[in-house]
């Protein structure tokens, strides 16, 4: 998934190094020019990946019914959640293929991921770079993450079928939803500081992988605090 | 080493894939177009490598000196040597960077390298890649080769997650302790088969590896539903 990417001819180019690893399934979040001649001549042989782009307005949006998302960043300073290399987390996203689909989600040009984009993101990945020049083209950046996944799948990584369902994006975002409303709802939670509580937990549940019944047992918990809070006080 | 490129862009993109890595020594055999605007504007933060190419008319005057030549080669089906994967061969130039300069060669964006120019190589490496369409653009092979030698260097991870202090088993006993109690308390938990629903969280958290402020945030959650249990109900 390419987030509001503005040269389309990165876009081409992403899509042809997507090919050449073996990807094919291309989303475009909000991006500034498609379809787009340069992102045609970019493409060379890979035109079919443009052509069968799914081009779609929010990151949310792209990510519904994805079993987990992994977001690059070069500096994920913000992010509450797990952090791993991309070799590491290329063997993770093929180990949780049984699961469902995993995405790889790569911000801007000039600024990539926001904290916004990537605390929708299970995992975020940084590519090993050079300290004082870490800034890789995009279709670099997506050129070396492919290679990795191929490498991934080579390496006899085993498809792990799941003892539990995994629970899905959407599901783990709307227990994220009501977590937020019962725990402010309860007032443990400071509405005009709920950041950091969040985030919190968003690392904690995000570590853990939370499988569906899981989902399930949490939002039944929240729903009984709900009625609890309902009661008025004495 | 980039051996008779075609177009000035992939130089440039090529450089700035290299500078990521943290790769400084650029030689460029017998380039079209060479130096060239469109150069400069692809290697945006990196034209210092550029200024500082050496340019030469041979393979042979490139290879001067070397200690090892590493040919890249989609194909290498004439190559009388030795073949490895491009981590391998990182790997093994790595090693022997204490006999003095390793090179990387790479060919042009139709054809790669000749027979006779990958003969002057003491290995051929390959970028495992989809066997219907294996044609990496050129930087994006540098940037491939560049990224597997930085992290056969040891330097695979620049960006290391703050590190958090791990809960202690005691800490962690005495939680589900409280939640055991708090779940009944809010007859959430059913007290004659309490097991499950405790053996599920146990899976939970255990999985996720509970870390000090995290149980104290829970236990803090625990408290205020606590409170609000022991509200009478209207």
């Amino acid at each position: 998934m390419l987030v509001r990417t503005t040269h389309p001819g990165n876009i081409g180019a992403a899509a042809r190094a997507m090919h050449t690893m073996g990807l094919a399934h291309l989303v475009l979040v909000s991006p500034l020019q498609f379809p787009h001649p340069e992102a045609d001549a970019r493409a060379t042989g890979a035109t079919a990946l443009l052509t069968a782009a799914k081009v779609v307005a929010t990151l949310n949006d792209a990510l519904e019914g994805c079993a987990l998302a992994i977001g690059l960043s070069a500096r994920p300073r913000a992010f509450a959640g797990r952090v791993m290399a991309v070799r590491e987390a290329a063997r993770e996203a093929v180990a949780r293929t049984g699961d469902g689909d995993v995405a790889l989600v790569f911000g801007t040009e000039m600024s990539g991921l926001s904290n916004d984009e990537l605390a929708r993101c299970g995992i975020a990945s940084t590519i090993p770079a050079n300290p004082d020049y870490p800034s890789l083209n995009l279709a670099a950046a997506v050129q070396v993450a492919a290679y990795e996944l191929r490498v991934a799948c080579g390496e006899g990584c085993v498809w792990r079928a799941p003892h539990f369902a995994a629970a899905s994006h959407d599901d783990v975002e709307a227990l994220y939803v009501h977590a937020e409303k019962t725990l402010a709802g309860m007032r443990f939670l400071n509405p005009a500081h709920p950041k950091r509580l969040m985030a919190r937990l968003r690392r904690l549940f995000g570590r853990a992988g939370l499988e569906h019944e899981e989902v399930n047992i949490l939002r039944g918990i929240l729903a009984r605090i709900d009625q609890l809070v309902s009661r008025r006080p004495r």
